[in-house]
């Protein structure tokens, strides 16, 4: 099946979009959806957990339960968000959210033309993994991960006032510093299995604000926003 | 399968036990359900969906969507409490949380003397309603149905100043006023369709304070405390 | 997706259809169905249990099985007759026969132009309140319920002689009439919950006699049928 | 896990127990089957479909489906029939009716001293044989298969007044009568997958009438009733 | 839903497609199938287990399992296979491999033009029985058979060097060949189910040589190839 | 739940088990895993994939499929393997093989005090990760990882013949012992995620060579055999 104007992942920040959940903001976003979907491309979503992940979490880290057990219960969260937008989307959207890999992989080949949306998959795997592997699953041409930032720093920019914007950068480069940043100060915008993936991926990927959705068009249509990671030649 | 001294099913307030995620009030929870455990009673644990089920329904509503799939999307909410509690309980409760009611079923018929968890089931049932449905199919002995206030009035309590607390009402009395109640002000405690189940199912429930898990014991050891609804002869 | 013509809910009533299996009804209905899609409609059939479910209750009953179950097993044969439409139609509808509401709406989902079919869904719930919900679910435009008398009656016409037919009501006055009825002889042609659920969800609802399933088209023709259950302004 | 006294597997005819589901014939079944697991028997009982099978076969057949399609909706009735037989026995049994062999085997895995409940499972293959993979599955010692005749006759008992009955054969000498007796008239007590499978298990069977569900009873006791299969040496 | 060219079934040789994993085999067999597509057929098919699967039988034969838990590793295999070709053809096959003959049943209803893949369903059923009943559902006109030898033979070719080559044969004639055959060497070419479900079946099947996939088109293009079975009068 | 002998994870090398399926070896496995669970133990299982593995991703890699895509292909043999261990264990294991952490969570909260036996559960995750998980999630004292040499080494010894043995690690000098290798050789023994997973569990983890299954009994008497790898203090 040929998606006319190629397919696209974009990763929808839990604390941005499911945190407050902000109505106008969801418009918004919904709005930008579907306007990729009306120019051709076939669509994956990847929400994440946020704020509400995070309290679950915290209660069963006090229970003593084993990281896997609490990772899960994020899972759960970030795929109770995906049901959200699956919701909202109706029958333009494939009705299941995947469980696992195998389940995802099972949704890209029956979907058709549908917007595919995905929470978490698995402990030890954070959402932005999924958005990778959704993209080499999809053979999208892009990846846009959007966060509650305007894209990456040099250091955790919410914490050093210093912190330097990084307009684009390669992804070798970009795990030397994510790897320094994260051991000065637990900046944790990408895991490593992220990085990993997304260098053997090979596709360029654009991390931007999720506040505003309409910048994904923009992205689209050719525009540099955010931090562009480029790929490896 | 006996269980020595019978069964028991309780239904957690969504808004007291999972809106704050209060760790100490969960812990005096878990404490009390295995003290219960711990006398022998097969448990049956109901959880409601809370602040956030509100807030995801809202969302929905907000997008035009028909009732059934807003109350999908709250019964997701119960059942992400359920997984939390079911979590921390680990081995003594039975892993899975039933997607509908012949799951649910199934899981009393093959849980053993492991302790039951389920959220919702169903659009168009309050988690009430299935806590009514679950002591019915446990054959249960006990209903105890945890609340944000301390008992039935018969007016909303937090509306109206004046209302008067009931100690102890039959079913069909109960039915009249919360008729009355709910036109006056919505006060929408119990769905008709709880009540209804209810009546037909004939055993004693208890509506209780949630914010103080130990009267469950108290209940349990034969205390009258909160409001009792009294099946008819 | 826009279906071209609307979309439409069908009750199957099981005692017509499915207790006899008479072959030359079904084949009139089948017929009728597929005029209906070759008109561009959406389709939503739901399929009741007949005569059979009632003898498989009473077993169920019999052993002293609490209510719940027994509605369990009647939803189990209103199962096999969607299975039985859903085999005759084959391609032309969407295999699944649902579980519970949320396998239904990811059917309402996923089924694009196909044919939907389903049996029960819950304990505590007729095949009218599932077909309303499919309506809701699938935002028809009309309901027909087939039953086995020419509409709705004042009083049950089998045991009422001077019983009268209701040509064109309101969803209100059928309550208060319903409901008086119900307590003189358990006329049970809908339950409280469908009512309910038709009131919420405010679109006409044709109740005829499925023994002449070209009455059918004739209503999508703009005829007048059987008794019209107007929607509240 | 050890089954103290062994495992034993019943064919319940569809014909006999499910087809006028005659109430005080279902209770001396189920008293039977209590008795035999207070013994400490593991019991494993496979349903058959009976006339309603042969029922809604016969619409299939007539809107022109294949043979695997009409098999199936047998294969769902004998599946009802199984539903009503495990509600029936609660949580003395495993509560899930397999879909397939895979989950049967599963189920065999999983149940400890449960009692295993299944109707059939693949067009194809009866409900005998699926009598004798759960035999074999189960290693149990005995297979009795319930009818509704007293035992096994050379020829067709209800077309043929002369049909001489067979106290005791050897299966394949067996398999050669009904070879010939199936050309005669259509005998179709054992189709030959049954037999097959049978031969191959090597353990005794015992064909008897349904309608004396004690003679199961005394079958475990020692006592010769109906026709033994004998296995091969 | 009508297929301009008609249905097809290929049932893939677990010895000759999946044995060695010989890819250059395997891009010639895909090729053919996408250039059978592109003629508009509705293609099924259904991959054996190989030498992998016999491999894995004979380890639980000597831990002393029985059969059917033999057959079902073998099985396991088979759709692993099927895995493998749904791999490979991604979005042009549907997703989902069936674990029983029920979900093949949906399959075929849900799939649209798409690609069905299966492997083995059933203990005791071979993958050729299964290959038979695709046909039989799909309603295809022909079915193809890949082996390792050119076609049948009135002995086993490998094992008897005065074997004939039967270049056309009717089902009947077949099955008493066959049956000789079988008592004289076992050659296991064809089992009785799939030979009882054919006759059943009534459409031409081509036995052919499967490291020749090309065969398959010539078989599509009116050539005679290998064997063809006819189908009786 | 409480397991008299506490819990232990092994890992069952794909390449030492299942490539050639050698069964005196497999019976000798099976003998220990038996005695194991006769001392009182809880056991998990993990199944690598092996040569098969390698040869069917091998086939997807050359067609072209991304990375995630053919270790799911890999992750279905292991699977396979979890099977046919799970078969040999019989009733003595829980039947399920998970598709999903979420699925083992659920296993082993029910599974009493049956063997657990899972395969590899997404792309992305070695089966060595999945060992670690299980650990985790069954609060084991101990992890045995089986392999096809004695132990670990500072470089490849299949290799380098001077590679030097090393019977003692810490979990913090092996990820910079790896790390070094890996550069150099590609010695695949451990993937980064294991080991990331391994150092936040803080258990002893044993590697040895799977050819002598007694040695895992040795390790549980207090032996020390193969490499040690010590948690950080």
């Amino acid at each position: 099946m040929k998606h006319q104007a190629g397919s696209i992942v974009i990763k929808l920040s839990g604390h941005v979009y499911f945190s407050g959940l902000d109505i106008s903001l969801l418009e918004r976003l919904v709005t930008v959806i579907l306007k990729i979907r009306d120019k051709g491309y076939k669509i994956g979503l990847v929400t994440g957990g946020g704020h509400m992940a995070r309290d679950y979490i915290r209660v069963l880290k006090n229970f003593g339960l084993p990281n896997s057990i609490c990772d899960l219960i994020g899972i759960e969260v970030s795929k109770l968000n995906a049901k959200l937008i699956a919701s909202i989307l109706g029958e333009r959207c494939f009705a299941n959210i995947p469980n696992s890999y195998d389940e995802l992989l099972g949704i890209v080949m029956n979907s058709g033309n549908k917007i595919i949306v995905t929470g978490g998959l698995q402990p030890g795997q954070s959402t932005n993994a999924v958005a990778v592997l959704l993209a080499e699953t999809m053979k999208a041409e892009t990846l846009i991960i959007t966060t509650d930032v305007n894209g990456i720093y040099d250091k955790d920019p919410k914490m050093e006032p210093n912190a330097k914007f990084i307009s684009e950068i390669n992804i070798t480069e970009l795990m030397r510093i994510l790897n320094t940043a994260h051991q000065a100060g637990n900046y944790g915008l990408f895991d490593v299995l992220s990085l990993v993936l997304l260098k053997r991926l090979g596709i360029p990927a654009y991390v931007i604000d999720g506040h505003e959705p309409e910048n994904i068009l923009e992205i689209i249509r050719g525009k540099h926003i955010g931090t562009l990671i480029k790929p490896e030649v």
